[in-house]
């Protein structure tokens, strides 16, 4: 019980520094990513922004597995937190839940479920896939033969990859682009998944609410007899 | 109360002139894209269809921002009608709505769930694909380098891309043509996938009523003993 | 109460004769776009079991029409029924029923909701499938430009179109071909729709049973208390 | 009764044995495919191999069609087994069985319903995947006009065909490769779209417990009243 105060005091306070982290890295990787022309300053200060980063999601992970009070299990339990302390460019995903821990402070009414739903797998995909486009790219520019000349191809072979639409007038060839946007193919299916099946449960519920409130309101009485109008 | 009585007033009176504004602005523009060879004097035709379409969305969503009483929270839930005044080529997805009203003062048994939601979403992704295939169209007509030179090309990548088929054969190659496409990708995705849903659910809920039926019809006598014959 | 009865009768005695005349037609056409090199006797003998087998999806309608005892209604609830008189190449979709028919009448235990669905809707893929491939390939054979030359391609396309892989490395050129492709992407995106989803409801539903099964069996006593092992 | 529980003691035997044997088969074909290089003893090892696993396999199911006291609905309700037996490439699919019955052995907490179906398609997905890239590539190397030229590139065409988004860089041109594609895709699609569903409505139900957990917790008292804070 004690324990679990205390992680969760830890997770409250470390959420906006870390979620500030999480962005920061992305946007070090970005520039590191995008920007060819830049000196060797800038570059370096970019290497700088990502370490500081990836050393706060490490000790972040072993501040909590001290705190969890358990050995190996905290790992086979936390293999996500693991996973992204070794692939810190999946970390903005975390991004999403500082934004509800915002509103929730302020007291705002929440989202309905599948919209909650929705937002969270959709903005996850963005995020995702804007990750992903800065990586295959990484590895495409300048292999030979390859189709993805500009970030703007990598962008668009993003999106049609992740609706698993995939005209292949841009694909990656290189063995470790493709091993990237495998990743991105298993993550985005599920996930785009999620965002489409939400919308059509949600889509499903107007129309049967509308059901109800139509029965009550745009005809003269009620059509089954269910609800008395008064 | 009375705002909102004041509210469904004003909808229901400007729902069939706003429903045949949206189709003159999809007309207008289809015009405007596909009709090149025509007059001047047509051409500011087309354009003062859409100006006049235009400003008739702008002014209701004015006046009911007004009778809604509401002030910066109106512009966030009713965010889809502010994206509609923006990209009014959305807007003829509303018809659907025009429809169904129709139906209902006829007062004729409507659709059961499914088979409203497979109509609502299959409709919208129609309308949806063709204004989506006229403003690629525009985009990519005489851009160097496409593949998409007729506007039968247009829609024949359209039901392409829906479908997440994505052949390839034919694909935008414009900035602007792409975003457009994204958009389509996104939104048609989840229509489908509410199509789809639907369908998988009726089919099921049709064998597991023509069990019932079965078992009460074809054999002598029912099978469980859960309904007598007589 | 009686002309339901009479339409059954006539249901009943008519399916085994329709359904052969589906599969003739089937067969008749598969004959025609297929066999280039047969004589002129067979190709009339071709057109002549079609057309017979046209008139008697035509006649099935007209009475069945007069049984029902209704108008226009008619025509509007039974759209499916006219449907297939206007394009008989989606008659044998209902060679699936006969089946079904067949066994109910022996009396064989039948399969369960989900794996029926799956059958009906496999099934239904494969029919279409089948007839519109060779549809398809009767339009594109001999098109300029065309990349569909064997009627293994034409199936090899119809495969990954309905699974919405679409590779592109065959695809329709003429408007025909691609009306039709447009047709069997629409149809087979919500009939593999109902498959999967059938199928995943299934293995979610066999492994909560395996957790019973395995609550009550494996161990040496039962986990949660629910049932006593006795 | 009897009978019940000698199956189940045979299955219980042969259990790791069958396991232990699809994975030398799975190996072995590996090897006979991928190593080109290797001597004819180390050839003919493979064949061994690959034999005494096939036969283990034929015996497993002679023997369990003698227990099981059926005839020929043996045949019928365990067409799958069947099937293993003709085509052995798809038994290593029952190692992911063999993975569960250890753990239940050892009596360790099992997964919730959603994750064993995620892990129990996804593993199958990998297995099947990896099985049909070997046997799509035996087919695909050294056929005239084939862009299948490196393993690697059989597994990245897998990738991409079972998350349907088939870029189309890489196709099979050879007729039998095409039919290994085509029930890959079948399976592939099946087992797949059990992953996506069952990982949304895993999403949705976490997002619903967190709505139960933050009204108990974040917020000063419970929102709707149902649960006290006490």
């Amino acid at each position: 019980m004690d324990e679990d105060s205390r992680l969760a005091r830890w997770d409250q306070r470390t959420e906006v520094p870390l979620a500030l982290a999480s962005l920061a890295f992305l946007v070090g990787y970005a520039v590191h990513v995008l920007a060819q022309a830049i000196t060797d300053g800038w570059r370096d200060l970019c290497f700088a922004v990502m370490l500081t980063a990836w050393a706060m999601f490490a000790a972040d992970y072993g501040v909590r597995w001290r705190l969890s009070g358990q050995r190996l299990r905290f790992v086979r339990s936390h293999w996500l937190d693991g996973l992204v302390v070794v692939l810190p460019l999946l970390r903005p995903l975390r991004i999403v839940k500082l934004y509800e821990a915002v509103q929730r402070r302020r007291g705002r009414p929440r989202f309905s479920l599948h919209a909650r739903v929705i937002t969270y797998a959709g903005l996850s995909t963005g995020l995702l896939g804007f990750a992903g486009a800065l990586a295959v790219y990484s590895q495409e520019r300048g292999a030979p033969g390859a189709n993805m000349k500009t970030f703007g191809d990598a962008l668009w072979w993003t999106c049609e990859t992740l609706t698993t639409v995939g005209y292949g007038d841009i694909t990656p060839v290189t063995s470790r682009g493709r091993l990237i946007a495998v990743g991105m193919m298993a993550c985005g299916l599920a996930l785009l998944g999620a965002v489409t099946g939400s919308f059509s449960s949600w889509l499903i519920q107007v129309f049967s609410r509308e059901d109800d409130s139509a029965s009550g309101q745009g005809a003269p009485g009620p059509r089954n007899g269910e609800r008395p109008p008064g």
